[in-house]
């Protein structure tokens, strides 16, 4: 359904930018989870606006409060309903976009799709919908903490700044810099480019890269619920993406079978690939190699400069840039990409403990 | 589900490649759709094995029959069953990779999830299913033709070797030759290419793109659900897909937003956009405008030399190249992606029916 | 999944008798429909505890809150969230139950279940959660009203107390006495009753009659997804129900054939059926009579006597009655049993707009 | 969806009465089950049409042919596709209802939902369906026998001839008379009064019960995914199911609470109720007693008698009886039933999987 993901951790959002709260609902978490409310707090807050002098500088604190299927500290099986109430809500900011259709954004289609559009701050379609993943997101995480499933995405592109190949790079320092880029020396980089384009009041896509580790054999279904084809769904269905790739990924057209084909061998009892353009998925199904795979952001929609429009009667009209905005979202989409990924391999996960008769 | 496809129009496909059959069970197809089998034929007939030199060699006549659901040549509104009889079943070519391990295919993975496996020229995970999915596309088409909707898939890169952008194409020539790019002197060069590859026992990798011309505005439900997200999803579950972007996709990210954004203007009556970096997709939903995507897919995996790999035990072992496969995957995917498509974006068209209060 | 029911208007309810709150999320409301909020409270006050002498004393005043999905009065098409806060939250009259289990309940199911229980109140197995269905139920009727559709339960039996078949009723006389049962001197005789069982510390159960109108020609899906398998199904969901039956339900089965079938003729070109045992429903599709089915309740299980029992260690363990508990559940649940009912119309009146190629 | 049923092992069946075939694919099957294939031709051989002189005459063998998710007899956890081809098709014999409806017939209803029917022996409204529903319900009973549940139906009603209760009867003398009653002067009165009927061209309805033994504590969703609530839904989706009840169902109406109460005691370490009121099911969720149920089947709506009707354009038209149908459906339902059950059973047992973090 439109506003739900997962088959067996399923997750459903709901909320409006400015509207009294966002919030999400969690049907499936396994019960005697510890939820530990304090990293739930540290996701939100790593996604949250105002971090730096590079992302938006509106504040919204998206302080969360858990309604339901927590008792004691403890899941108990039952629906997790976390609503996070919205605080900073300058409506007259977005009057003007109430008759007008930015380009780019959803304004349009809602419009023709529901012939009824709540314009402020770009309603349903804004990406604050997206906190109410991360929320559901870290939850997700803790149930794949338990079986040692750790995953780490980073800036791995601003433009046309590149950072080197994740296997050079040490993750754990993804979180030293403001841009998110483990690499400090491009990171710096990619904070000019981005503090530059800023000032132009203009705006910049790129590339977050996420990588997942110790992921047990068998995660994936065929046929059409391969790990990579949801991961690549989940990834999709975040506000700005437009692409996506894992493992060799497109770079790999080119290459011939023999090249790219990852031969097994025997590590000690346990059976590996040599190379991994397979990032860590064969047939759909994860072979316990890294998954890792990159997901494009285009620039984001919104601009301070004028732009050429039509109001919805049709007539031209100019959309004037106002608000406070990223000029470029993927420092602060690293933590979204985690969240889905999360979403994305418990769900599997769970899925896992049907396929065979005798576990 | 694993095997299942879509929310309204929802296929569930069947069968291993070296079963007595596959097939496909389509439920939700609206009533009343005049059934044309020699349509399905044809669309089946663009994806059977043993096309043209650069395909493999393999036999398959792939002759369907439908076991319910259409009734006087129209469908009924229950569900369509089609079974397609597999032919050429030359199990003793397969009997080698009973114990081993095949790189890069699904072999592994399947064993250790399942714990048992019809290694029968890859069982289920064969890109034989896709017959039955290249069946159900056959009648989403020709329920979208109704509307007016098109969906034209062709080559457009083998290994380094690109077409022009395909607004710079006629895509009525795609069938004119045997690698379904509509540039006749590219289409050249790939041939050549993919034969030379064949020459030397080896395979490449390709990517198709896809247009889809005459969507209404409104198809697409976000937040999850959203369009693009949905295209990808099915996409990357075909075999051997490992990317998909739309409209700008992965070079968009370098493009500034005032570069990017796609101002919107009145032609006659109809809202437009100048440019259409979007991909006709904003927000999750159609605007209108070209839907166009790139498929990236992999250089084949079987490939006609030994390769070193383990057996189930975890003892080294050889996999030498056998029987007859493509070279190239690319040209028999084209119908696969636009019968995907067509699933998708069938679904999308009926799911639309229930957006509004009043239609 | 668990906590969610509908296809196409889904609602998926949260939150346990004594957390914050409980709540509801609406997926796939058309956008367009004003949202009567007056109407909603006053389908809650209908359910809400403390409404009379024959009715739990506990007062619980049920106010709900709509987080999103509605703008300027009218549905968006996004979720629409409803929550309503828990005010009356006595823990410590519940602390008993922590360790014992309650003879009938669903104390040790859970505790087996899920190995942890929130058992305050009888946590998320506590009718409670039944006031988020209302609330969603209440939405849905609003829908359904602009098609004409009627539904209209009471109670039409008490212990042994019956009234006539609702063909000799007026159905608009049921909220004229607190039974909630349009006939006046069986309601006298059923209030008399409940009062007596209340004083003697004991419960008694009853069934209520639900009649629907005005449905269309075709709502209801063969083969599963019959009407009245969808209406068996909601409204056995409901808590304290044991048995549903529809049309001539278990007594037709002592009828024959000739006696049971029912006839068709043309009332000035529409097609009618001179009897109605098929309740409305042939096929699992509705044919346009009245549908009516009745719905059984058992005796509330909370008793105000002690009662033999064990506890988690499988000791025994005297439960004592404690607390405010409704001796007769039916005149509370007719507005759940037609909520449920609304549900499963809303989601079938969209489902059908989908059934021809051409409407 | 309309033609599937299950979450995680989902049957979705196919076909018509006069068709060239039946199935089902069953998805979700757990890897690594012993298919026993005369075990699932016995089941279907329960159901068949000609079995004695109460049932049709019409012989129909249900032969069926496995396509796919079978490997050297064991299930692969792929799709698993059942055929069974129609022989017995008597086109003529149906031709006289393609423009006029039955009487409690489908006809008319789907006449109106679809504007297209397959009139031949009721098309996809026929019984005939439920082969398929029993082909896959005997492989759900292949998993549930390796837990040790059983799942026991009997034909407990004809007419007003009732059985005894069930706990006063040999369940396993159901199958020694052709009525499957295994009280043995009940049967033969059954049997009796069902060759009077027929001989009288007229039909009569009955009540199927069916027990279930040795269910593990904990099967069962809360709170839309009851276990009752799935059993009714499944058994009301049987053709001419009219309603459900379980454990004390409508005659517990008229008890007290603290006569309806089943109280817990310690059974040797196993907890256990000292009566089953509640049918083995306790706030949707199974409790470890015997889950029992009563299935209301009406009275065959064929009867070989003239009725008066209507035509497609409304005009009044006469019904004869014509071809081969059953007097009374309740011993041929008897293996409907129980497969139906399985289906519910085997699905909440792998659903129950991952209803907690540790196992």
């Amino acid at each position: 359904m439109n506003n739900s993901y997962g088959q067996l951790f399923r997750i459903s959002t709901f909320g409006e930018s400015h509207g009294p709260a966002i919030g999400v609902v969690i049907d499936g978490c396994p019960a005697g989870l510890a939820i530990d409310e304090s990293f739930i707090q540290s996701e939100l807050d790593r996604r949250k606006p105002g971090q730096s002098k590079i992302t938006t500088q509106r504040k919204e604190d998206d302080t969360f409060k858990i309604l339901s299927g927590v008792f004691e500290g403890k899941s108990t099986g039952t629906p997790i309903a976390i609503v996070i109430e919205n605080q900073d809500q300058r409506s007259k900011d977005y009057s003007h976009i109430a008759e007008t259709f930015r380009p780019s954004h959803a304004d349009f289609t809602y419009d023709v799709k529901y012939g009824v559009r709540d314009y402020r701050g770009g309603g349903r379609s804004s990406a604050r919908e997206t906190a109410a993943r991360v929320a559901a997101g870290a939850i997700a995480k803790l149930i794949l903490a338990k079986q040692g499933i750790t995953i780490n995405a980073f800036v791995s592109q601003v433009g046309e700044l590149k950072a080197p190949h994740y296997t050079q790079l040490d993750l754990s320092k993804t979180e030293d810099n403001i841009v998110r880029c483990p690499d400090a020396s491009t990171a710096e980089k990619m904070i000019e480019l981005i503090d530059n384009i800023r000032l132009n009041r203009d705006t910049i896509g790129g590339i977050v890269t996420c990588v997942i580790k110790n992921t047990p054999v068998g995660l994936g279904e065929p046929v059409f619920d391969k790990l990579h084809a949801e991961l690549g769904k989940a990834m999709l269905s975040i506000n700005a993406v437009k692409g996506f790739e894992y493992g060799s990924g497109f770079e790999g057209t080119a290459l011939l079978g023999s090249q790219h084909n990852d031969e097994f061998y025997n590590e000690g009892g346990r059976i590996r690939t040599k190379t991994n353009h397979s990032g860590g998925i064969q047939g759909g199904i994860s072979n316990g190699e890294d998954i890792y795979f990159n997901v494009a952001f285009k620039p984001v929609a919104t601009i301070m400069q004028d732009q050429q429009s039509v109001d919805k009667k049709g007539n031209e009209a100019t959309v004037s840039g106002k608000g406070r905005h990223d000029p470029c979202v993927v420092p602060r989409a690293v933590p979204i990409v985690e969240s889905m990924a999360a979403l994305v391999l418990v769900d599997f996960y769970l899925r896992s403990k049907t396929n065979k008769l005798e576990p």
